[in-house]
């Protein structure tokens, strides 16, 4: 059979969609599919079962990625497509997901065809993308290029107490050999992953398919404002240390920093706030902020951080309080492979559809698989640019383009690279 | 014995201190003691067990207030005295448990000296006198003077979905028959209460008894801002509607208007923040505030929660986000009586110690018994004012100072009041 002529099954993707989008759906209707949660467990079970039931070597590695493997006639190195299944809380059933289960859609096209490739094809579903309780994202494709150590996992753990080191165990990690799941630049031939954008561009344009050029780097820092909790009817607006005020003027300072930066493409945002003791008659003695810059490029970062930094010590000066920050995450921003781009384009002519090349102000797994082989994204329109909200939403018509855009792109890369 | 000639005994009474202040006691040597929790109802079954040996009558009444009764030598009504034995999150052990532990010391007293009195004697402890996950503080109080009635417990329940019938239930309270705890106004002669200050104004004027004028009024409202979740790096800054961001403004807001406000004892705070769905990578799509204001006078309440109303709708123009105030509490100023006040002077002078006369900022349980009967309280110095912490403390010889004065003007007011 001509390979050009194969295509996903619509049908069959759409109720793994549906089935996938039943593990973790809350009242709302969004999901609630944390990492390494009980909840993500049982999906994670289903996705290995899937990939057991096409005869696929699957292999949970040691930061608990699931890998499922189909041969090769020659002995190349891998061609690797998937994404992630964990969401954000109160999250939606396509970011991450839709990566995955159409690499496994695609798996199931080639073993119902018996198509022959000459890499093997490997599909990967990454552990803990989504920030997470543990405060470490895109922790499974860190972990395979050697960005993220065992060493790192030491003494981690959520709100309740649990230790990363156990969580990865239960969800079949092992993070006392931590070190064997990495991967070196020689292995792999290629990684695509589909996404939905999680923004307007595409569906303003009215395109279905978008080739990624560049990843938006991201600077993460937790910064922690130590005030003095006190009595808040016995001790007087003049006696007061309050954290929390001090937090506030700082979430104000960035909205004005990057709200008025020249380029567009900044952004920063303080998604998560604890308040200590975060009792109505009790002036709050410590406040904890997750802030999060993000921008086309390093050097627009580092300006927005330079003013940012300066903000911090205005507030410390002012208030008293005394303001620790810690980095958590610096992630440089990463250029997508041509050659895998190229590829893409090839695919969307062959399938007489129209694409277009833009970046992707998201973080992705593809951002740490671009620093051990040539990477690329493709991305699916999102309806009203939501996301990470039970709102989120693809159009089927488009996740059918983009599924068959993947697939063509994997059979061209296939015969491509040598 | 002569009454006058009565002492308590300060070694059981640091004792008491000590073993009640150990229920509870967090790894910072702060206190856990919620209202409701398995701790505090193990403080209670501890406080019930002290009662019973003290051949008290032990009643529990259908608000899960611990009262112990002695009986008097005539059909008068009783005099009552006591606190409460909940405490903050990572609060200390004076503040509520030390009322409640010279109230027993003085059962001790009076049973072991066999000390007739016209008066029954009612010890009483309170419950839920802090602020809770139930969002109903002076819950005990409210309830015996019909502040608090069955059906504003209706459908109430804490974060982790704990109805609050289901824990008062477990408390030895009974909600489906609330009414019966309600007491009439005939029914009490007098309620006097001790306090740590929960300030410095005893310790700064070296003054070892304080003796309460009036009890500040305290308006509490929950508001809720409600912007748009949506992903932090493909949402512009042009596109956001960041409820945290707004909230920020706020708490900047009620700094202002109150720290500007011509009455130093105006004070506003808000001690409690809950961001949803608070993650590092998602934009706040709703925020949460417990805002608090507290006035020596109804005027000024309502002068700065005018300025704060002001504020809300402004931010509700300026950012497009949707805003919901919900009034928690709008408790007025309470006055304490002449007649306790001067029973209390009294008994200072008969114990050769000096006291004054002050406002409380705090509220109390007394500001509801005040709509009962006479009521009083007396203020214990705080070190460094400090309160609602682990280091919240008092001087043990302050403490024995004060408690032989509630002894004194108790014993006063037994033999006064017809």
């Amino acid at each position: 059979m001509e390979k050009v002529k194969l295509h996903i099954n619509r049908e069959r993707l759409k109720q793994s969609i549906a089935t996938l989008g039943a593990i973790g759906m809350n009242a709302q209707g969004g999901l609630d599919r944390t990492t390494f949660t009980e909840v993500e467990l049982k999906a994670r079970e289903w996705l290995k079962a899937e990939l057991e039931n096409l005869g696929l070597n699957v292999h949970v590695d040691e930061a608990a990625n699931i890998w499922g493997k189909r041969p090769g006639e020659k002995a190349l190195q891998s061609i690797v497509f998937g994404s992630h299944i964990d969401t954000v809380p109160n999250g939606g059933k396509y970011d991450g997901a839709l990566g995955v289960l159409i690499a496994v859609e695609i798996m199931k096209v080639l073993q119902e065809k018996g198509v022959k490739t000459q890499h093997p094809f490997e599909l990967i579903s990454f552990s803990a993308e989504e920030p997470n309780p543990f405060g470490l994202s895109t922790f499974g494709s860190r972990a395979i290029s050697g960005k993220l150590t065992g060493s790192d996992l030491l003494g981690v753990q959520d709100h309740e107490g649990t230790l990363i080191t156990d969580a990865l165990t239960a969800a079949g990690g092992n993070p006392d050999q931590f070190q064997l799941c990495v991967r070196g630049k020689d292995e792999f031939a290629a990684y695509v992953e589909v996404h939905i954008e999680q923004g307007k561009r595409l569906l303003n344009a009215n395109i279905p398919v978008g080739i990624v050029t560049a990843i938006t780097g991201i600077y993460r820092e937790e910064v922690q404002i130590k005030g003095v909790a006190n009595h808040a009817g016995t001790t007087l607006m003049e006696d007061r240390m309050d954290a929390l005020v001090a937090a506030a003027s700082l979430i104000g300072a960035l909205e004005d920093i990057c709200a008025s930066y020249p380029a567009k493409e900044l952004v920063g945002t303080i998604g998560k706030i604890d308040a200590y003791p975060n009792s109505a008659n009790i002036i709050p003695g410590e406040v904890i902020l997750a802030v999060e810059i993000r921008g086309e490029t390093q050097e627009q970062i580092a300006a927005a951080r330079q003013l940012w930094d300066k903000q911090k010590a205005t507030v410390v000066q002012k208030r008293g309080v005394t303001l620790e920050a810690t980095t958590k995450l610096n992630q440089a921003p990463a250029q997508m492979s041509e050659t895998v781009m190229e590829a893409c384009e090839q695919g969307t002519r062959q399938l007489g559809l129209t694409s277009m090349r833009l970046g992707s102000m998201a973080g992705h797994d593809a951002a740490h698989m671009a620093s051990l082989t040539k990477s690329g994204m493709i991305f699916v329109p999102s309806l009203e640019g939501k996301s990470h909200c039970p709102e989120e939403e693809s159009r089927i018509s488009d996740i059918e383009k983009v599924a068959n855009v993947l697939l063509q792109t994997l059979l061209t890369l296939d015969e491509q690279e040598g």
